[in-house]
């Protein structure tokens, strides 16, 4: 937690991955963020993981930090209240981040028709309004069939939601430079974030495209190759697996030396009359005949014997380890000041992340909890859209509110 | 393209894929972005996939619509003009985007001596400093392990650098909020984000590290499966691969009723006593039961048989389809108002993407492609750091700048 977006109110109306992470990122850096679901929850509030008790880990997760009201989205009034807090007055609010549909009750143009400068974040599928989630749109650009063994044809989903990921990241980014342009000329904007646009963009960034353009065919599948330079998982003697890398002259050079095949790799310069350390794409070209070399090193000595020579040699490497492991590890959770212990609405106490990036000169505020839900829904009422008690208590009676 | 952030100046002194797209997604969005590079290129500059001339479709896919100018970074001299440039005044400016060592010339305490509201946004690899990069970081989280067919033990490594791309898009997010944060308190800052935070932090707030703190263990792996609800992919008569995907009841019961299984899964609810409709946990935890009435419905059928009816019934799936295929779909490239055909410094024109998001009230802004390396080096030092043609000269004479 950071206070570097104090004083901005953002409204959140999301459920899964992307719209909900735009929103925690929000938050951690220090904005007001206030999610509304429908009472009961929304289609992600019992997604799995779960503790015993059946609360959702996934959704404790996603929600650190933000304040929730539950409303009756069914109803008219419940409707209206979704809008009301979105469109709120404020000059650091009418900022609506949301995954709900382009032409429901939370369209742009209702809203924009009660607050004319709001601005207006919505994650989508597809851009065309269709249905569309990270594993269909992902299946859509070829990767599942680039990714795992080249000796098995099956497709390879990815584990980690990563189109959700960085359209959630890039969501929060486009949310603030929106604010800086209505700081600026006063107006506000709906900026649509589909999950096929940000995919499809970043194969195209990242040169996917313009190969397959050149070439008529996609990347092949090829294991854990590393694309263009040298990379492997490699097999120590008692059994561990490590990624290796060298993509610059430095970390290849590094690598050599600390498995100490200098000479063999030397040796097979010269018979191919090429030079490694100068072009990575040569490495890959050639890999087929440098594997064996890297592998008889990794053979010969156990990871114990190892590591500490890659370490003190500078090379880029990695154990694979199951995240039980990575737990019990001080570069990722043991001793990671960003994870502080908090007690979550599941009832379960275990350590929990703050904002993702650290500022060296602050002082890392403590890692709030997600909220139970419709914990602030009569602090909202009241202090957002500045509700009587007694307007309150109608809702909760009426069942508009919980 | 989009003039959101029009009047900022960022600097860049980067490399790879986090930095370059946290620049990159900064320019889309309308500021003026200055990569700057050791003359020859930095360690990506020539990093597959390559053009047959050898230059980078990566490099130019990651640095459209940036400035370039080209520095001896070797030398006192050039080092003295990256700083310039890092600092250099504006109130706009005084935005610096890196993935240099945190000690090196390049360090915050260094360029904050040259000007104390400096932000400074960082990629690191480890938090300690220590070297990492995506592969390294993601195999010590367990992902790999997570990853692919049950019955195949290998670690299988993601093909997108997904810690990479959420670091660039979060680095985007922090340093517009920094500059929110400037306005405010006048404060610079620098934020460090290191892929091992992102990434540790990540796993946190999707449940992963929560749900193997209860458990004890990670998730096993289990092929495409989606966790804890209900998708895979699935073959049709023809051998075409759909990836089906249920998470809401509503997701459940279309897909239901496109597939004709309804009156099978509502027997296997009654035999079991349970309800997959409320609850989609009870859909993964029985989906061994499942499978087998939905592998025969998909293989009764080919895919231009089903694939209508999906449509038409609101199903949510994807078809697996390799990225030739994905460029002549229209919602992904062919018809996609993101892409225009550009230029590019390698001598190809091809389709390249501006902004991920869209404002639909405004016009996009023609993609404008990636400098040539160095393209900009007169005109940066003549209208940043207020040079003459005469000292411009002579730093060219002198291989100071190119």
């Amino acid at each position: 937690m950071y206070d570097l977006l104090k004083g901005l109110r953002v409204v959140e109306g999301s459920a899964f991955v992307a719209a909900p992470t735009c929103g925690l990122y929000l938050a951690q850096l220090g904005a007001e963020v206030i999610r509304f679901d429908n009472i009961g929850g929304g289609p992600d509030f019992r997604r799995w993981p779960l503790a015993d008790n059946g609360s959702s880990l996934y959704w404790e997760g996603l929600n650190k930090a933000k304040k929730s009201i539950a409303l009756d989205l069914t109803r008219p009034e419940g409707r209206e209240l979704a809008q009301a807090l979105a469109t709120a007055p404020g000059d650091q609010a009418g900022l609506f981040v949301t995954n709900f549909p382009v032409d429901g009750f939370l369209s742009y143009a209702q809203l924009k028709a009660r607050r004319d400068d709001l601005i207006c974040v919505r994650v989508m599928g597809w851009a065309d309004g269709s249905q569309g989630m990270d594993y269909t749109v992902n299946a859509a650009l070829g990767l599942p069939q680039m990714t795992g063994p080249a000796d098995d044809p099956r497709p390879v989903n990815h584990v980690l939601a990563a189109w959700d990921l960085l359209t959630g990241a890039y969501c929060a980014f486009a949310l603030v430079s929106a604010l800086l342009a209505r700081g600026r000329d006063g107006q506000g904007r709906e900026i649509r974030a589909p999950l096929s646009d940000i995919a499809a963009a970043t194969m195209a960034n990242l040169g996917f495209t313009a190969e397959t353009l050149l070439t008529g065919h996609q990347r092949p599948r090829m294991g854990n190759d590393v694309y263009g330079a040298f990379g492997r998982d490699f097999t120590t003697r008692d059994g561990a697996k490590l990624m290796l890398l060298a993509i610059t002259p430095k970390q290849w050079s590094k690598a050599l030396d600390a498995l100490g095949i200098a000479a063999d790799v030397a040796a097979l310069e010269a018979e191919l009359g090429v030079s490694f350390a100068a072009d990575e794409g040569l490495r890959f070209t050639h890999r087929a005949r440098l594997y064996p070399l890297f592998e008889r090193a990794f053979a010969a000595k156990t990871a114990a014997e190892l590591t500490p020579a890659f370490d003190a040699g500078g090379v880029t490497w990695g154990a694979y380890q199951p995240l039980e492991a990575a737990l019990a590890d001080p570069r990722l959770y043991k001793d990671n000041p960003l994870f502080q212990a908090i007690a979550n609405p599941s009832g379960l106490t275990y350590p929990a992340p703050g904002a993702m990036a650290t500022i060296p000169q602050a002082k890392r505020e403590p890692v709030r909890p997600a909220p139970r839900l419709g914990e602030h829904t009569d602090e909202v009422l009241a202090q957002v859209l500045g509700m009587s008690a007694a307007e309150i208590a109608r809702l909760h009676d009426e069942g508009v509110v919980a």
